[in-house]
């Protein structure tokens, strides 16, 4: 029975991954788990690179084999880690995206407003918790990072966690944007302990450089790329007005799950109220990708404008046209855009707003107001990476942010 | 504007995708083809391989950058394909497996039971050759055989064409079964053709004889993975159930492309009524994957114990047990398995078929009932490939055929 | 001090290589293995495969990076293996290539003729046994298959071992020969020990079918390519006249290691004598690929013009002519070519033979009269490949022999 | 005949690379390449990445596979370049390292210290014009920057050139560090001509950016490795003791085309001297990595402690200790090594120098004193890349030196 469930997967990233606990295997058997097979990792960002379909499934086995290695390898530099702490890591960077929904961050936008992503990884954490006669306590503090030794949770989460290996090479692969790819085997290699903390080998500095500007394009070129940006917009658009007729008493099409969302309206609150809690949980868990692109698919023939023409943006790929600019739109540009749409189309102002639209993204390659990633040297001490790096690494810590306008194709 | 539609691809597998012509780029665009983003290439076998995501949509790409490297390689060796004959042999590829519905397999045996994907897709090429204005012709011809130059039909559609050079690369590349991989590259500059018809020089003939026993493995492997088989057959009896269902007046929840086929029994007389026959394609081309997948989530609580059970089953991957054997499985033992399955829950024998029931799969290496593959020699003539090999050929291409039965776990 | 020999080592094929014991560390310090970073794996196949430049060094590091995984595979599947097998096995497998010359096909037709590389490993591994105290016994042992447990030896030396695991991955990634790469991941994973055996497990069988599949492609693709082939008798006619020449008194440029061997003729004998079996292996271990080919760039202008046609035929890669027949080249021809050459050139008739000469090579996939390749079914018993298998083997384990014939392009 | 020299070539880092005119067969026929066969790439540094055993001909090769896909897509972007244009930069690129000779950078500081391999090249390159009847005429315009349009020479030698495309990518490929790889297809891509200069697409700046960072990482990781750095000082110190010696009247092993450089003194005048220049020239096409290595073995039984203590160093791979520093070697910490050296054994003070000495390695990411990068941004202007960047790559342009000590390990 128990070898039975050390399983060995293939994958295409890390070629076989193995699971080496009991626990893993049924964690990963449970419905809340496999549920991630049905979320892509990436959102919408397969329609720009359509090789780039993985899920967040797989992202969670790739980043517990990358925490099985990581643990190896303090373990092999006398750092003290006991079977139940490893299997903890474990347990905390295999559910450690268990909270997030389908195209989460549209999501974030409309649907699960009033709710983040990391509030229902743990709500959803505790609830395994029960199931599992507590099993999952050491995990939750990790994670939580309540637990005295600060690495285990800095390796789930920090500028070098298994998270963050795992999703820039992943991403990378099946985007086919080969040079988002980073050394994740090397880095893990210069991983060590230093006080209590993680830090990176003197002679990995060159890896950890190599990381932070492969980081830095990947964003610019697949997470933050344009016409993955518009695309997301378009959904929360889409997801907004569909929620707007329903409460409105249209009644549009959904299965029950998403139907929920629709007509509820979240708040910090209904954490309170166990009722509702358990409800939002039991249609969250139940709610993926397909309920989305089954239901748009739908709503293009919807009598309503806006919802069946951003609808059709999705599902046809007739991407409304995104400009980007290093300065903020100006308002004039986007009234008369607006004006434009107005003279051709019976809308209101607000209606319009759903065509027309701005906003900004930003990025900076190393995350300042994070914990910095420290360096240990070959005399013992740890420096923080700006310190010990012989380069400026000032330069690419600045936060760079772009702004940008969609509208109607037709409008040109 | 010309220019916007030469666009270059991101491939995880060959990197970069050229479209070398502007109406490749507009058939791209064209909601049919759109359409295939949304169809997962092989089904459900990610259930057993976590990254095999990969769309039809992928492999109707991987498989045009193939023709085009075919062309050229054959160009490079004086044979005569002007532009519109590789323009449109380059269509006939990417369009080949346009009629493909969500996961065909089991549609086939099910909701779409009389229509087979090779008509669909014909069909639906005839179709956007009319939105095309009859730019199509050449290519459907290709696609037919009737055109006169046979070796363009057999780079679509032969035992060494461009659509399983891809698949078999494709599919072994996302499964993460690296040993199925074949050097479609060597093959490639190694084709010909001979009297009007493809062949592959003498000295690849090492390389085609390691891309059958890959193709082999595949099968067995992935494709005819049992655990693979078991969730499809699962698939089948569920979207079966959906359909009898729904005939004796049970209201099923499902988007309206789908409810459409589960009301609607194919037959090939559709093809003749020209109404059903656009209904039918209209919502034939509304339907993917999502669909099935949103829907088999809401009936997972439908009050039929044989749809609920089934659908979890596949929701939660909580699949049915499979046994293979080599030989026929024995009536006692169905026998008995049924018997026991009617001792613990209220069914008829009707009923009981749905989750006790078998089945056989097999496979030839090298399929000697369709063309040959022809070889080369240094002389200047063709042989066929059980010819040319210096080893005895024949061993593999016995069609190997293999038995299994599936239970509910619970009866063991 | 301890800490610093557990190195790990960047290689191109598996990524990084541990040395998980220090007594490895010190063997790849000693002169002997230093010395085969100095001979290339397929001498002059870099001569087809420009990429193919990669050394015996190499080779031993990948073989003995295979060992580990092995033996934790093993490990994993409750096989016991002790710390200090598992250590001699990782000797025995670093150490089982250490008799090798350069050139090595080459040298023992010619300068080594009396020795085969088999008898100077286990010489040399005597001698290293000397030197580090007697730690080397076991791995003797299992080296010369006098262990008891088999299966150690077999992963050392049979149709499944480490050996050709690491090298097929090895040369088909340095030749560009992608198609010859085999999934050594996962037969490794597959294995086990039955009885004291190796086996692998009847879920790798179509794995290991295509190792076998693989391998032949291998071998007519690269190892005995025709122009491989060529080189390779060039270079056995070479090293030939160079010691008749040196046995007629002419006095050739060479150092003083390759001097020694171009003396002395070599037979079995030489092992009795103690004096003599020192001098030939403080010669042996200094010898190398530098010293032929540096050497026979000079002979290009010795007077004799055997000697300087075919040192400059390797120099500046101008090869004899090469033919391949499924059939023994017949006498009329190699006297035809012969004729025509006495006519051009004033040569002896022995003289000739340097020039014009013919040849077989052979290969079968499968061993016949090794050890067969064992597979455990699911009921814990072992058939061997061709029972297990579902196709018919034995078409695969005729063995295949081809004739050649090499002469001066000059004669055509 | 013709077809014949449209060879296709295995190649590990890109596949397949093939010919594209007969031309550039006939010279890699030329004794002059395919001398490049026997020289490392990266010299010592197999001692530390074990796999770097790739040569100067491998990445000729390489070079011009990219030469050609570069000409392809400024072709396709309407930039006119003739095929004579195309052939004469396929010419230069390919011939572009031929005045390499082994170890260049151990050479040209002992003995061919008064000429440069990039005299050399030209001089090769002259000599092969006159024996191919002025056919390299425009490659030779290229090469030297002589000819009007400029993109082509910076397509052989820029800070975006093929050279370096080729390199970083076959050096990262051959190590193992991986993280070196650089997104040359990508780069090529995105280059394009403006007002006659080579420019890079402003979408193509990250990637330009990771390959900055890339190819630093490769500078510290392993051009400038300090084991790397260690070995190839010692081989300068024994091949200047080995002038030495040879001047001071000491008979050594070399082949001849080494004892050439071992007894004369090069300087600049030897190129005014025609028949000096012949001479050397002769002597420099034979000379290649055998010849030293093969040299150096035999030196280590030499009488002079020198010689053969470091000779020793080098084959057996026991290297000086090298310590590296930031800032300056303290002359106090060299006076105390040579103190210490010289008590130790009976040396003059020169002869000390020879096993304890200082230098300095430095590197820039961005050369500011070479041809900025120039980006061409969207309305059709050229900017520096530092002006298009929107992170501060001054940072990056600072150029790094650091300082180090070798010893031997006995002084510790």
């Amino acid at each position: 029975m128990q070898t039975n469930k050390r399983k060995i997967l293939n994958d295409p990233v890390f070629g076989f991954i193995s699971l080496h606990s009991d626990i893993l295997f049924d964690l990963i058997e449970h419905p809340y788990i496999q549920r991630l097979r049905r979320i892509k990792q990436l959102g919408l960002s397969s329609l720009v690179y359509p090789g780039a379909n993985h899920t967040r499934f797989e992202h969670a086995l790739g980043a517990l084999h990358l925490m099985y290695s990581a643990i190896e390898v303090l373990r092999s530099k006398n750092v003290e880690i006991s079977n139940e702490e490893a299997e903890a890591a474990m347990i905390a960077i295999l559910l450690h995206d268990i909270g997030h929904g389908p195209f989460s961050h549209a999501l974030e936008h409309t649907i699960v407003k009033g709710v983040t992503h990391e509030q229902l990884s743990l709500l959803m954490m505790q609830q395994l918790n029960l199931q599992f006669n507590n099993k999952l306590q050491t995990a939750i503090l990790i994670f939580t990072n309540n637990y005295p030794k600060k690495y285990l949770h800095q390796l789930v989460s920090s500028q070098l966690d298994m998270d963050r290996m795992d999703y820039l090479r992943r991403d990378s692969f099946f985007s086919g944007v080969v040079e988002g790819t980073i050394g994740s085997d090397r880095i893990i290699k210069m991983l060590n302990v230093h006080k209590g903390h993680l830090v990176v080998e003197k002679k990995g500095i060159y890896s950890v450089e190599k990381f932070l500007i492969a980081r830095r394009l990947m964003y610019w070129q697949v997470y933050l790329h344009k016409t993955v940006i518009t695309a997301e917009h378009i959904l929360i658009n889409v997801l907004k007005r569909a929620k707007q007729l329903t409460n409105n008493g249209v009644k549009l099409f959904a299965p029950p799950q998403l139907k929920w969302f629709l007509k509820n309206d979240l708040d910090p609150e209904c954490f309170e109220n166990e009722a509702l809690r358990k409800e939002m949980i039991d249609n969250f868990v139940k709610l993926d990708d397909s309920d989305l692109i089954s239901s748009i698919k739908v709503w293009c023939n919807e009598p309503d404008f806006i919802l069946s023409y951003l609808s059709k943006a999705i599902v046809n790929r007739k991407l409304l046209r995104i400009k980007i600019s290093d300065k903020p739109i100006p308002k004039s540009k986007i009234e008369k855009l607006t004006n434009k749409l107005l003279t051709q189309m019976e809308l209101s102002d607000d209606e319009a707003d759903y065509l027309v639209f701005t906003g900004e993204i930003s990025n900076s390659v190393y995350e300042t107001n994070s914990d910095d990633i420290m360096v240990l040297t070959k005399n013992g001490k740890a420096k923080n990476l700006e310190e010990a790096s012989d380069i400026d690494l000032k330069a690419l810590t600045r936060k760079v942010t772009k702004h940008y306008v969609c509208y109607p194709k037709e409008l040109e």
